[in-house]
């Protein structure tokens, strides 16, 4: 499954809308810049891999309704402006302004719509090896009992939903269910924004046991010992292998080294940044304050409702990603194999950006 | 303020539904056994000192409607079944029979009544004691410098409408407050239940300056530095040391160690459990999965609404409490003041526990 499409006009993206589900399945066209800018500012589309192509094919669409360079740094600015943390989403604006540079005016629209194209299966093949090499991690946990399943425990959503196929964190889970390795999956629900759901629907469809908990439920189920493994997905690691991701990524990081449980993060390398070596650095998205303020309660009727509260006399604050530093990650699970968190270790994966 | 009041009547008891706020501010009236036991299941009163006090209130009303040996263990049975974990509960209801046995019949109700009366006076007595021993320790933290509030963030609500008056972590807010040290409150919105709001529902009240986020966000505040120490209620805390509270709790105290911020448990000797050596021996209520699979989401209508997510396809597993190892924990605050969170530090405020 892919969570984008390219549309039957050739230029337009179907995108799954990811604010509607788990409760409704609705696919949405966008056909221009502005279309695409939203769609990453309001969620419809997320997860780090799939915001970078997403963002490549609003340049395209920007090309197409006007190719010339004024039009190529707007759409690089609008999109730049979504959102801050996912480094996929500099990383593929400066790769399409790179390639279409020299290009003719005529051709880019084209050129940047095939280049976004590939963008998307590089990220496909990148989910899909690292599918495999989390596949081995698994089994050597597993070791010859295959009698109880792996207990993995993810964060968020790094699925297909996030991705363009597999998904990274849960890429070695489908896998593990397509080969028979018997497999259970803890799911956190993922306050403020639910994308445990997103994890869970997936799941769900493929028919992969799978259990959602409340996010402060990961620290208990660590202590007692209920789970094998912790696998993340990244919206930007560092050279140094500092991972940030999806808030609340830390606290269970630390609940793991606790309870001696490893914990890796699946990372393609188009989610490492080669720039930054302090993590401090890493820009953490402030989100509304609103996306707190709005939960479920007991109305004046009796009826379960859903309620805003207190913003007059509460402020809220929402940091959107965390960073959990290299020391408390056991491995990084790269397209190209497995690492230690370290500039060392990505260093032996990636020799040439050194 | 406090959550339990004798209803004019003399023998009832009119609490406030915790189960209604923050949206409403609604008081039930408990007339007889059952009534007392529904408002603890339902968590229409909630938080370890006021379930003690409703359960003794349970017996004065049992005993009101019959006296006799059987309807005392009937009683005990009953409001014994509520809710697991909170040591109050047992404790209070094995002082109530311990009080009863040898009082005649017909002064039974009258007694029980009474003694009801002074177990909620003397945890009101300790909250208070509670918040000026918290009160030295936040001045100690801050120093001269008042330019700043003092940074507290804590877990779940343990404020009076957990207790009969102050509470137990919030005792030092209310304190500092009162004496004029500038405080800030971190809240936590404590999925699944979101007892936050009910923390920012007392603070707002009293116009304490205070933030509610996510739980997922406390590792970050702390990785930050954003916060000078964490204080939590307890459930019941061994003695040991090993602090029970609600789920949640041990992910904040691993964070803080982490960050090298002090990490306090506001601890009546009502909730130390003399009797269990090793924590693991502490039941953890598990709780309704509907909890989990109550979530707000957009409808098909567009609208955000509350939604019942994928039971059929999907468990949830919801256990209500955890245990921090006294390990993680700075210091016990009783109302004999603030010692280690080991064996030798409680007796040394308790020895005639010894």
């Amino acid at each position: 499954m892919r969570p984008l499409v390219v549309a039957p006009d050739g230029w337009s993206i179907d995108i799954l809308d990811q604010t509607a589900l788990p409760h409704e399945e609705a696919w949405v066209r966008l056909g221009k810049l502005e279309d695409a800018a939203r769609a990453i500012t309001t969620m419809q589309v997320r997860g780090a891999p799939l915001i970078g192509v997403t963002a490549a094919y609003g340049v395209a669409l920007a090309m197409r309704a006007d190719p010339g360079d004024t039009a190529l740094a707007t759409a690089v600015e609008v999109l730049g402006a979504t959102r801050p943390t996912a480094i996929n989403l500099g990383w593929a604006l400066r790769h399409m302004v790179e390639v279409l540079s020299g290009v003719p005016a005529h051709r880019r629209a084209e050129v940047a719509r095939d280049e976004a194209g590939q963008i998307a299966e590089d990220e496909a093949a990148a989910c899909r090896a690292i599918g495999d090499h989390g596949l081995a991690m698994l089994e050597a946990l597993r070791g010859a009992d295959r009698s109880q399943p792996v207990r993995v425990m993810t964060h968020c959503n790094a699925g297909w939903l996030a991705t363009l196929e597999y998904g990274t964190a849960l890429a070695p889970v489908y896998r593990a269910f397509e080969t028979g390795l018997p497999v259970h999956v803890w799911v956190s629900e993922t306050r403020p924004r639910n994308q445990g759901w997103l994890t869970a629907w997936e799941l769900g469809r493929q028919g992969i046991p799978h259990t959602v908990i409340a996010d402060n439920a990961a620290g208990h189920l660590l202590q007692r010992g209920e789970v094998d493994v912790v696998v993340v997905g990244t919206d930007r690691t560092t050279r140094a292998g500092d991972v940030a991701n999806k808030i609340g990524t830390l606290l269970k990081a630390l609940a793991a080294r606790e309870a001696g449980t490893p914990f890796y993060a699946a990372v393609p390398s188009s989610s490492i940044d080669w720039e930054v070596l302090d993590w401090r650095q890493i820009p953490i998205e402030e989100r509304s304050g609103a996306e707190i303020h709005t939960l479920t309660g007991r109305a004046r009727t009796g009826r379960v409702a859903v309620l805003r509260v207190g913003p007059e006399t509460t402020a809220a604050r929402n940091p959107g990603f965390d960073v959990t530093p290299a020391a408390l990650v056991t491995g990084l699970i790269t397209e190209r194999g497995i690492c230690a968190a370290s500039a060392a270790g990505l260093a032996s994966l990636f020799p040439e950006r050194q």
